[in-house]
């Protein structure tokens, strides 16, 4: 089972040079009346200003350019409807190779367009995990295409690893850094990149109440999966991955949640004084900090912001 | 009449000076999106990410610093609902001294707000501008305080000159230089960097066609005052200055303006694609680009982005 070999810090190293002149080398900001409310030191890593929108660029970029030829002539594919899969079909259509996305037929038309507006190819299927499964599993059988799975895939995971690298490179003597949590590939990246750069710097997760399958799971220590997620963060709605679990349930401090209000007013909070478009996902984190202020007063901590994708016209305030 | 005195470059780099460790050094960003629809190259300095949110505090900074303890001791006045009044409130917080901000009656409670966090003391008027010169001269009189004009006065026309000094120092060889024109601060002190530190480089005004008084003033040859203005833009609403229109009649090469839907469509691009927040006057220098592109082709053009500040809950979409 491929999926559960565990990339090291010089995975993500490689990573770095292979994709650091396909990705946005993004800016570190920070604000402060968001340090005056909290009482700490926030430095926020903008993967919203990442291509596509959102940190999965980098780790699509890395499965895909990560390829040989040989394997790379048959193209790549996943199941997605959100960021993986507009990252995933952007990359493969700058190596100028096929992707194939299966998707649910009710997906947004917004994120339906966004993914073929990069050239790739769409195949529908019931809105089911299993559907999804069956129907990724046929196309890889048809076409010979890479499967490149949006959070447990190891070159998937390297990629994700590398904002925790230019974090560190730029910010040093951090006291905690945190992240959000959905199938675990940016988490386990971070996680992955702290331990070696930066050990002293305990590593955090945050995630959406409705979507606490991480928090049950680490806590309880037996992976639970996300049954009936219900959040406004559609960013991290999927359960956390095996190996992801096996990579956080080790060397995360701790899990966070907040509810979707406190999330919702952390991302306003966001858009307002930062002046910056962040999407629900992002905001998980601010969130737990807003609603921890003791735990995390006096900190030196990175936030990093997932993505901004949001529909502009369906504003949650 | 001091109002009279133009500033010199020298002036500019002095107040560079003055206020380079007050003032948020913005960065300058550029969509790939964006370059591509406008087959240019354009740079956009996020003045949006400013201290309280626009270009204004550098004016107003550098006024207040420019004050011997003396003149300090009594404060500083204006009249302003917007972007000015937040700036000259926190420029006077900072330096611990009082601000006198006079402000019509049926002002946005937000903006009131705004202001008052940052311990102005307000002084309401009727909402005409006799009314609120009037007033001012009032609270000038009884205080001694410094009345700092939002575009005419010497040393907010060197402080705002500041945004093209910097883009300067980071991108040479521009063909253009784009900034919103209202009362005319910005494209002012934007002309005098310019001239000096660019010659090759036109200046270009951006203006809504709902106050298109500037427009009107540089090709009817004569200052004309902005009567009944009428835009979504409510930082350019001010009729553009004597001295103001003295410096860009001569070196501005032409003034473009656009309409409404064309600002509030090139609004809605910047947030989507660059996941920034910008407010209306900020997407006039975009709009008149979309609307012209084949003068805007091949071109290599900074954009001054003034401000950010919208109410998240009036979107204009």
């Amino acid at each position: 089972m491929n999926f559960m070999k565990i990339p090291t810090f010089n995975d993500i190293k490689i990573a770095h040079s292979r994709i650091k002149n396909s990705i946005n080398h993004t800016p570190i900001m920070s604000s402060s009346y968001i340090n005056s409310i909290t009482n700490s030191k926030i430095y926020f890593k903008c993967e919203n200003f990442q291509k596509i929108g959102a940190f999965k660029y980098r780790g699509a970029t890395n499965s895909v350019l990560s390829l040989t030829d040989e394997e790379a002539f048959s193209g790549v594919a996943t199941h997605s409807s959100g960021n993986h899969a507009q990252a995933l079909a952007l990359a493969a259509l700058k190596r100028n190779i096929k992707a194939y996305i299966v998707m649910p037929n009710n997906a947004p038309s917004v994120k339906i367009n966004a993914v073929k507006d990069y050239g790739a190819e769409i195949i529908f299927c019931e809105p089911t995990l299993a559907e999804r499964e069956s129907t990724l599993n046929r196309i890889v059988k048809e076409t010979n295409a890479k499967f490149i799975h949006p959070f447990k895939h190891f070159e998937v995971i390297a990629g994700q690893g590398t904002v925790a690298l230019e974090i560190f490179e730029e910010i040093d003597n951090l006291d905690l850094i945190v992240a959000p949590v959905g199938g675990g590939g940016l988490i386990s990246g971070t996680t992955i990149a702290t331990l070696h750069l930066s050990p002293r710097t305990k590593i955090l997760a945050a995630e959406p109440e409705g979507a606490d399958d991480a928090f049950r799971s680490f806590y309880g220590d037996k992976l639970v999966p996300s049954l009936t997620p219900d959040t406004i963060c559609d960013g991290l709605l999927t359960s956390l991955g095996e190996i992801n679990f096996q990579i956080i349930k080790k060397s995360v401090s701790e899990i966070f949640t907040a509810n979707d209000f406190e999330i919702i007013e952390a991302m306003k909070i966001v858009w307002e004084r930062m002046k910056i478009i962040i999407e629900p996902s992002s905001a998980v984190s601010l969130a737990i900090i807003l609603k921890n202020k003791d735990y995390f007063k006096n900190q030196k901590i990175a936030i990093i912001l997932s993505g901004g994708n949001v529909d502009l016209n369906k504003l949650p305030w």
